[in-house]
Parts: structure tokens; C-alpha cells; sequence
């Protein structure tokens, strides 16, 4: 074996799915965190790739367009999986059986199959988090139970090799964790700095106290009837 | 005036410079707080954009290609104008002129003129920093002092219609500032709440007591080397 495919065979592949009209910075979080660990310590094997079903620019929710670098079927075996998240595109990415499809071969063999804010729904969607603890965005968490998952209201939730997280800057934490338990604490530091994440929200944390987590409620159902109406397995879960 | 007419009239544009290369976070964490508040608060009239020398892929710092909404002379006067930084790409769009003379042009007029991260040092390049205080990502603030700025270790700071921050996440707190000054603090509680933005960092915060603010310096000036020497107002300045 050459040295070049020693490498490639030790190669750890962290695959994020993109679909149209995610929330960009559920992916742009945890990628920066992952990418960094991958320049700053190469040793470790890891690289980091954005996947998607086609090839070519997408929309995300901010404007700017988005381009994977791989196709689904080009990373049929990836070390592990992040699922980004989203509004309205995500509940339609629920119904999309070219990302279920994916998600479930690749959640077979991967090591860890993790999710940002809403992602969790897609994970749910495809029936892996039955009976496990998860987390997603604070909005939408009822979804996530109707699914079959226990709720925790956490930044992030590990459950086996299921890593979930809350809303969008979540993902940011929980690549952070996941780069101290795939490395150690002193890499995850060295990322941590490169990154210079060192928070000072100027009006502090968010009081919880005063959150109505089901005030989107009526907006949601409203959006499960447009986007999932064609896939009655899902559609009568979620509404029941 | 029709009321199409007004609402264009009252439209506040916040335009993020895109290059090729740059750190994709230092974009999207800003770019995602401030769409937010476009949505959020509509009554606010302020729109996000992303504008770059060209509408097409553009490789960054993670494997994801990035495609601006418009080309630079398509939005010549923004209310804001935001410039992310990056690492080795950065130093190369400090000698791009194209995207030196969209940023001063655009400063003349724009209410607020911003960057992430070493997005400082084009400010500083096109002159735009001299004799203000500024600050930029910790491993380059000698290259902002020698651009005549005056460097501040905070996480974000003001100096008249300029705002510079930190680092690369630290874009997020900058713009959750931004949003409570530009609207109130009770939107920016929304914003915030929207993105979920109640870091847990798993590690804790940095301990700056640790960390030599020169250890890059000769990788920085061999870039410089590389990537300026066509440049030699900037290159006697930053290597001197």
C-alpha cells in the first residue's frame, strides 16, 4: 500500500447534506469548527465535505447561494453525518426521499450521525431517532416528539452515536464538543481559539422564562399541510 | 409616490463583501443575524445582500462555493457595508483593487462600515482605519497597528460610523450589537431568540493568558511576501 492510499484509507469523510433553502449558518457553524480541526491537526484524519443531490448552486435563507462539493452518490460511506437545518425548506426536505435515503444508508455504517437545530426533524423523518433523546430548535419541539423522540432541552444531546443540537449557533457548541471527543481537549482548544469563539452576546443569554416554545405552532401546522401533504405516513404523525 | 416606490426609498441595504477564499462564518454569522432582523422586523426596512467583484462560485475556506446576489456597481450606494476576513485570501484582497474602490467608494455614504475578523485589514489597506480604533482577529493585530490603526482586544469596537470585531465568530456578537443600535433591544432579543444564540462553549471561554497574539508572525509576513508584493505603499507598511 502506498503512503498515499495509507492516508486516503485512514481518512475520516465528515459528509454535511446541503438542500435548498437551509439555514446557512446551522452548516456554516459546525463546518468552520470541523474544517479548522481538520487544517490544525492533520494528524487526526479527518476531512470535512458538503454533500448534496446535485451538484449546483442552491439558495439558503440568507442571500447567498450555496454549491456542495460531492454528490450523494460520490460519499456512500462517510465517517459521520451532519444534518443542518432550516424553516419551511427543512419540513419539505423531510419529505424528499433522496435525503431520507441517504441519511438512513449512510447512518448504517457511519460512527456518528449528528444534527443541527431543525436537522433533528430529518433524522426523525427517516425513523432513526425512535425512542431516542434529541434536541432541535426550541420552535420546533413538538415535532420532534411526535416523531418519536424524547425532547431535552439542551444545547446539545448525545444518544449512542446520535449527536443532536438546538437552534442554528448550536451547532456551533456542539462541533466544539464533538472535537474534543474525537480528538482532545487541547485540539479542541487550538479550534476554539483559531476560530477565536470566545461569546459575549451584548444582551447576555436568552431568558427562557419568557419563551412561548409552541407559539409557532399554528405557523408550523400550516407549513406540514403545504410541504407534506404527499407523504401521509409523516403528515398524519405530525398533526395528530 | 407609489407605496412600491417609498418602500425602495426607505430600504436600508447592508451589503457583505464576498471574495474568493474569505472564512465563510465571518459572513454567514453577521449575514444570518441581520437577515434575521430583516424578517423579523420588515417594519425596520433593512435588506441584506451579498455583493462581490463577480456573480459566480467562489471557492472559501470550507468545502463550499459561495455566490454573491450582485455585482459590485449594482449596489453602489448601501446604507452598510460589512467585510469578512479570512486568512492567506485576505492579504490578497487587501492588494485587489477592485474591492478596494468599491469599499471606499461606498464608505463615503454608507451610515456603517463594518468587518469580521481581519476583513479590518482591507478597511485599513484602503485607508479607511488610520488613527481609528479597531480591532481584528488576535493572530493579526500588528498588521492592523502598522496600518495605522489603533488596536483594541475587545470583542467588537466602535469608532464613529466603523465597527470592527474580533476573530471570526465574534461577527455574530458584533451583529447582535448592531441590530439593538439599529433598531431597539427588544427586536435584538427576538434576533437573538431566532438563532438561538445562547452559547454554551463546552470548554468554557479562551484564556488569553495562554495565547502569544505573535506566534504567526512569520507565516504571515511570508504570506504578505506572496501575495503583495505587487503593492508597495502596503508592503512597506506591513513589513517594516
Amino acid at each position: 500500500m502506498t503512503e498515499k492510499e495509507k492516508a486516503s484509507t485512514e481518512e475520516k469523510v465528515i459528509a454535511f447534506i446541503l438542500y435548498p433553502g437551509l439555514t446557512a449558518l446551522d452548516m456554516v457553524g459546525p463546518l468552520e469548527v470541523l474544517t479548522t480541526l481538520q487544517h490544525m491537526a492533520p494528524e487526526h484524519h479527518y476531512r470535512t465535505v458538503v454533500v448534496a443531490e446535485r451538484v449546483q448552486p442552491m439558495e439558503s435563507d440568507i442571500p447567498l447561494k450555496l454549491t456542495a462539493e460531492k454528490a450523494f452518490e460520490d460519499v456512500p460511506n462517510p465517517f459521520a453525518i451532519m444534518v443542518p437545518g432550516g424553516g419551511k425548506p427543512t419540513i419539505r426536505a423531510m419529505g424528499n426521499q433522496a435525503i431520507l435515503d441517504y441519511v438512513l444508508s449512510t447512518a448504517k455504517t457511519a460512527k456518528v450521525v449528528g444534527s443541527v437545530c431543525t436537522g433533528a426533524l430529518i433524522l426523525a423523518a427517516a425513523g432513526l431517532l425512535e425512542g431516542r433523546q434529541a434536541t432541535t430548535h426550541w420552535a420546533y419541539y413538538r415535532l420532534l416528539e411526535k416523531l418519536g423522540a424524547h425532547y431535552l432541552r439542551k444545547r446539545w444531546v448525545e444518544d449512542g452515536k446520535f449527536i443532536t443540537s438546538a437552534g442554528v449557533s448550536a451547532g456551533i457548541d456542539m462541533a466544539l464538543y464533538l472535537t474534543a471527543k474525537l480528538t482532545d481537549e487541547k485540539t479542541a482548544r487550538l479550534v476554539q481559539l483559531g476560530i477565536e469563539y470566545d461569546p459575549q452576546p451584548p444582551l447576555g443569554g436568552i431568558d427562557w422564562s419568557t419563551v412561548d416554545r409552541d407559539r409557532r405552532r399554528p405557523e408550523l401546522m400550516r407549513t406540514i399541510k403545504e410541504e407534506l401533504a404527499h407523504r401521509p405516513d409523516l403528515f398524519h404523525k405530525l398533526t395528530d
